[in-house]
């Protein structure tokens, strides 16, 4: 047990369970609740740095997958670059995952055992092995901020008896993740390293509730892993089929039992509704790649909703994607042009699309902070809610 | 004949045939020689128009693609939206060239008859007609700052009859072009009309000279061109297929019997080294695709040459692209993490590689500028061509 934190984590308002509170990490400070923009293979896909950083967009922390960023280009080369930040050239915070959830993903192409996860590589088939050792040791040569134990997802409709077993299973690799990770940072493993102002330097790691749709494994594993003792703690296994009602009852019971002195992580949701919706049950974090992947298929998110740029009925629409935005691409494009781009498959169309779904999604975020600051979020989330029903029009 | 001109061109230094100007626009002020971006279907594909006017870039000037443009989106949406300009969300100046190139370019699938070519589209095998007249049109329509001349190209090797034959042709086109062109400038067709100080407010026309390698008939092209009298002439039909050698003699021949105090602007080309080379003969306007297509095929030009991001050698390289280029591609990015993405097949390589790529044009004609202004341009043109040899080490 360290002293001094990693992280530090301060609530400075509540609305009900909804807060709003500073993360602060040794790459910075950042406002809580937040939205990380995902970049799975060390970029946000179709946006650069320079604009995730500009005002418009502001983002103070990114994810990266390890998963992904192990298998190419490989843990060797971000080593001998110096870690994922000086290989991707990016100076403020990163989280990243344990890779987990991606061997999770791949179905029959692997096999858990106590010791870890076998599987295939989706690039060229290799055989490869990812244990909560080896997920520590690459996170600790990636050099991220923030670090997440290697745990083992259930599926959205498992049984009681199939998640209890997975649920165990993720708390004995919680265990084997702190100790590893602990005795990496004492070796001084970590190449992101950084002197930072009362905190210690070293990288932070994050615990993951799991427990699928059962409430009672639920409190369990939150329990399990509090025990452990993390930085953070996040809760998985969401937003992997099951229905929206079962999720927000998980995210429900679960969140407001979560330290409340520590951040609460939503991991890979979701929709700008299930953002605030989250927030208003005490979630501070969350990821999601929809801003990104549905900018590249042609999807807005507005405040009036979705907005299908495909559409032919925005062929002469001068009107900006969302008319209360006011991000670089609201300011200068309409929807006429935007799908002109998107129908003759140019590229700007996917960079455009990409730029403003994230500004959308970190000024909700904004505006959910700020309402929670002023005591107003009761009244955001009514409006903001009431607002998406105008589907885009 | 308008008394007041659409365009000014002022010559303001000289090195042997290579001249420093600026070419003033109703959108603005064009130092020479220049290099235009090439924005085919409305964007210059994979970067922001932000980028372009960025101090990295700086591009004062575009292209647009009739032909493209007018099969998609159409020019009734342009025309909605009260022009290109408008449509994409460009102040700066535009050039428009005729669709002759494009679908000259179809080969098989056009019928070219004194009328003008039909032809089908690319993009739904509809049948088609492009001529002088409905060229004008569509130009008026978009509103660019410069407009080209509907032109017939010869194939590189064509023979001494069939390019006086396509010569002549271009020669009652061009005609045809004008009187067209004066009519809708006089209607009012122009979309993109705008005071400017000293101007007309009316788009410019530029003269296209043809001629194959045929030596003789280039002169008499530039004649027929010249008699019928332009606001700038282009060399149109090179680097279609014939040898470097050929081309540059076209060039060395043409370039300094055009009119002194006209823009000179040769289509189509170049390399960089090209470009400087063109500039020593007498050209003041170049646009090329090089930079952007190459750049999405994983090819950056550098000051020592062309540097292909695929290469396995820099996989652990943390140089950048090119270590004299300031741009903010190699101020933060390193050949390791391109080549990452490129194979990755991540987007972002593309976007980083054009606009590196841009820069490196753009910046080598903003050298190319100052070396004829304080009279160092035989030492640039050597010490450039030196330094290309070096093949991206």
């Amino acid at each position: 047990m360290t002293k001094v934190p990693a992280t530090r984590f301060e609530i400075e308002a509540q609305n009900g369970e909804a807060r709003a509170g500073v993360l602060t990490t040794r790459r910075g400070r950042i406002e809580t609740p937040v939205f990380m923009p995902v970049g799975t293979a060390g970029t946000v896909k179709g946006i650069r740095f320079e604009e995730l950083e500009s005002l418009d967009l502001d983002a103070r922390i990114i994810l990266g997958n390890t998963y992904h960023l192990w298998l190419r280009p490989g843990i060797e080369v971000i080593k001998a670059a110096g870690g994922l930040h000086r290989f991707i050239g990016w100076d403020r915070a990163l989280l990243t995952d344990s890779g987990g959830f991606q061997v999770w993903s791949l179905g029959a192409l692997r096999k858990i055992s106590e010791e870890g996860t076998e599987f295939r590589s989706h690039l060229d088939g290799s055989l490869q092995f990812l244990s909560p050792e080896v997920s520590m040791e690459v996170q600790a040569a990636l050099g991220s901020d923030i670090v997440m134990v290697f745990d083992e997802c259930a599926p959205g409709e498992a049984s009681h008896e199939e998640t209890e077993r997975s649920m165990n299973l993720t708390a004995r690799w919680a265990q084997r993740s702190k100790t590893a990770f602990d005795l990496l940072q004492g070796n001084g493993a970590d190449t992101g390293r950084l002197e930072a102002h009362g905190l210690s330097s070293r990288q932070a790691l994050f615990g993951i509730v799991q427990g699928a749709s059962h409430l009672d494994l639920r409190r369990i594993s939150l329990e399990q892993t509090v025990n452990i003792g993390f930085d953070g703690y996040a809760i998985g296994g969401l937003s992997v089929g099951e229905k929206k009602p079962v999720m927000f009852e998980v995210i429900e019971e679960i969140a407001p039992q979560m330290p409340k002195d520590a951040p609460r992580y939503l991991m890979g949701v979701g929709t700008p509704e299930d953002l605030v919706e989250a927030v208003a049950r005490g979630v501070d974090m969350f990821d999601c790649v929809l801003p990104t992947r549905n900018g590249r298929t042609g999807q807005a998110f507005t405040a009036r909703g979705k907005l299908n740029v495909k559409n032919a009925r925005w062929a002469n629409d001068s009107r900006p994607l969302d008319e209360s935005c006011r991000c670089s691409v609201c300011r200068r494009h309409s929807r006429a042009y935007l799908r002109h781009l998107y129908i003759a498959g140019e590229m700007l169309a996917s960079i455009l699309l990409t730029h403003h779904n994230l500004a959308f999604f970190l000024d909700t975020m904004r505006g959910v902070r700020q309402s929670i600051r002023s005591g107003d979020f009761p009244k955001f989330r009514r409006e903001f809610t009431e607002g998406l029903i105008a589907n885009g029009e």
